[in-house]
């Protein structure tokens, strides 16, 4: 009996974080969670309507057949065990020797096991300043620069600069809407206020100023706005803002005094003939000295781009016109967390900076040849999308998904509130059990209230993606006759 | 000027995020970043009276010269680079080719550069559940094991689970001083209440059931006590908790309803010829049925123990007694960072989980030889640390540090004090300039009331660690004579 006291009054769901309670992930959600199940009875020989699921649920290249390139993987291997560079150097190219041994000189003990700086190691840091300098044309210094676990541990660490410990002034953050979910689950985790702002759907969600500031207006009573984040190119929406329109965000910043966030993750997944990424930093200089106060952290990662390398958990952050003090602190908070992998850190390496000598052709045919399979499968994903009746499907400028639109019938919207899910949701799940394709449903990503959407990876390779969009297609009229 | 103005207004030194200033980690603080300066001025040849910085400031074996077991490092390249299999047999054991292989089949699309799950691959959370078996003769289940970034993560994250929004009932963490930074960083950045219990210096570091009584009672009227936190061994202070002490610590925190937080990561680093590692888990399991009930988070990490191998990142929690719902609420949470580095959770594979094929000889060579070099050395640094007259230091039971108390004249105490530093934090900040020797003031660990130590690590090798001796000795003398 004492036992069954004091497990009530330990800790358990009634004493927890509130917060941590509040948090949603769906794109590791309830969804997948099934899909999982399903993948387990399929294995055990339990008859199905399908024969294989198909994840499309999140963005992991590699779970779903991309490979690897290979100087990544050779220059870690030989940062790990750099004894191959004698036992087997044929087996390696001189570029990745030499990369291994650039990097090895500079961590302790020349060992990968070593503690870096915590803002990483500075020949990583150097190679990063040297690609952001020639994208944008505009200076970047390594001391601008710290690398995290993956991009979303840089975006938590940015987010806890802004945190305030007072219930009267709640920290809010505003969020594109539809937005990738880890922003949703930081300002539930870190007690903040998500400002919702809406892309335009029917523009291509672009980005309106009037709706900027139509948002910060409606929760400047309840909190005090600190930033604005941008994803771009957009998760799950997959537009590439255009400059004009990075110029108005920008000023709307300047104009609030806000810090600007900008996920540009998917900098080189850039899918449209006309379309060229430009980075919010580069906009940013462009507008001259006015602006040099202007705070922005850009994001990248080596698990999106051509590398999808997301177990290396290597990502990195660029912080312009930071106050120094900020910096400072910054750089206290990250140094209680000692260091990132040291293997994602080289994967940023090798990313950021392509080898020139005799492994150079190799990485340019892999990198190019990784970007245009996804560019034709973008192709694909969009135009069979729209062929769909009731669904549309934005074009798909960058990233690595498609966030169609979809028309859900009265019928099944009934259904789906009276089993207490929403209408997307619903939807997801019946298309999972009846056909094994896991995606997930909009809500996850917040969506404009009375729109329902999904959001699916164009990351299945080429034959089972054009088996998903048949069976999709054929799901989606039978669901419409079904409920109708 | 409207640059300047607006600098002031956006993110600065007076309107972030209190905690984060509030935060500090002692382990990477000024002595140590002072340290870094006098190195680069040593390299561009600045006389000194010292030709070289001794760093005994951090638990970074391999920065210090400590070598990998070569079985870790051939199971992460072959998992990195799997054709190595194929082009370079010769160079690898079968043992590692088996482990790669067996890790491979449990990660998707067979790649390292897949997201895991997110409490990690499902192989590795079986080793680690065999490993805890076989240590504690009671049973584990993968299903309560998640991995981490470090052992640091995971004890965030078991510490977020604990967090209250409320400003009214602050949540309240006991942590023994002197203490590892972490715990009050993290008590910091999340706004708790760090409740100081104090470890008896007299008898060896133990812990009073009284003490704890005392703390408690004092805190209770300013938080709500949550947790229990207890490092064995010891960092800073080395002592192997015995089992006796290890129940009234369990009985203390079921009779308060706390959580139990087991810092065990030093786990494998024991000195004392008639000293045994016992586990928290396994006194918990030995109480019996009543005890069922006492949630337990034990964490152990790679960077300690005979690897060293800090820059993988690669940690571990077990949850012993948890509520289930709670367990779902910490998938939830950690789903939202995606998974750990994958070289890291190869890398706990290796070390709970020995070869025992043809690698089985040299794994166990070399890692008796790690243990066996770091126990002479703690067995020397005690001995010559008691010989200098004016510091006392306990017995190093365990762990890779020295916590010694040292005795500071009056002057350079109300010297210390004049210049706004902590007596200890002058002490080593001369030490430092005087001789190159990197250690940390015990203030950033926090010490009893008016006594002052420093921690060092014993990690040096042995030759550096006989000159470091010397040189404090001779230090130690002068500054007595100096300030005396």
């Amino acid at each position: 009996m004492a036992a069954v006291r004091k497990a009530a009054s330990m800790l358990n769901l009634s004493n927890m974080n509130p917060c941590v309670k509040e948090m949603q992930y769906a794109v590791r959600g309830p969804i997948v969670i099934r899909a999982a199940q399903l993948e387990k009875e399929l294995k055990s020989g339990k008859s199905m309507p399908f024969e294989q699921v198909i994840r499309a649920n999140i963005g992991d290249a590699h779970a779903m057949g991309q490979k690897p390139i290979s100087f990544v993987r050779e220059v870690i291997s030989l940062s790990v065990s750099p004894n191959l560079m004698k036992t087997a150097p044929s087996c390696f190219t001189n570029d990745a020797i030499q990369r291994a041994t650039e990097i090895l000189e500079n961590v302790g003990g020349q060992s990968m096991g070593s503690y870096t700086d915590s803002p990483g190691i500075v020949t990583v840091r150097n190679h990063v300043a040297e690609y952001i300098s020639e994208r944008d044309g505009y200076p970047a210094s390594p001391d601008d620069i710290f690398v995290g676990t993956g991009a979303s541990s840089c975006i938590k660490n940015i987010m806890k600069l802004c945190l305030t410990m007072d219930n009267e002034s709640r920290p809010g953050f505003m969020i594109p809407v539809p937005q990738y979910p880890l922003y949703s689950a930081c300002t539930a985790e870190f007690n903040a206020e998500l400002i919702s702002y809406y892309m335009d759907e029917h523009n291509n969600w672009t980005l309106n100023p009037e709706e900027l500031e139509r948002a910060y207006d409606e929760a400047k009573s309840r909190c005090v706005p600190k930033a604005i984040c941008v994803i771009n190119p957009g998760n799950p929406t997959g537009q590439n803002i255009p400059p004009e329109n990075i110029v108005d965000i920008i000023k709307f910043a300047h104009k609030h005094d806000l810090l600007i966030m900008a996920d540009e993750v998917y900098q080189t997944n850039i899918w449209g003939d006309d379309d060229q990424f430009v980075s919010f930093k580069k906009v940013l200089r462009s507008l001259g000295p006015e602006y040099d106060s202007q705070p922005l952290a850009s994001f990248h990662s080596v698990s999106k781009g051509f590398m999808g390398e997301c177990g290396l958990r290597g990502g990195y952050c660029e912080m312009t016109n930071f106050d120094p003090e900020v910096k400072v602190m910054l750089q206290k908070l990250i140094s209680a967390s000692l260091c990132s992998s040291t293997s994602g850190q080289v994967a940023i390496s090798c990313m950021v900076k392509a080898p020139s000598g005799d492994a150079a052709e190799l990485y340019k045919s892999e990198t190019e040849g990784v970007l245009a399979s996804l560019k034709e499968r973008s192709i694909l994903v969009h135009e069979k999308l729209n062929e769909i009746p009731g669904i549309v499907c934005n074009n798909l400028q960058g990233a690595m998904y498609a966030f169609p639109r979809i028309e859900i019938p009265k019928k099944a919207i009934e259904l789906a509130e009276s089993k207490g899910v929403t209408p997307d949701f619903f939807y997801c799940l019946e298309l999972l059990e009846n056909t094994g394709i896991c995606v997930v449903p909009g809500s996850g990503f917040w969506q404009y209230p009375g729109t329902f959407h999904f959001r699916m990876t164009i990351l299945p390779p080429m034959e089972q993606l054009v088996v998903f969009l048949e069976k999709l297609a054929k799901f989606h009229v039978e669901f419409r006759e079904k409920y109708g």
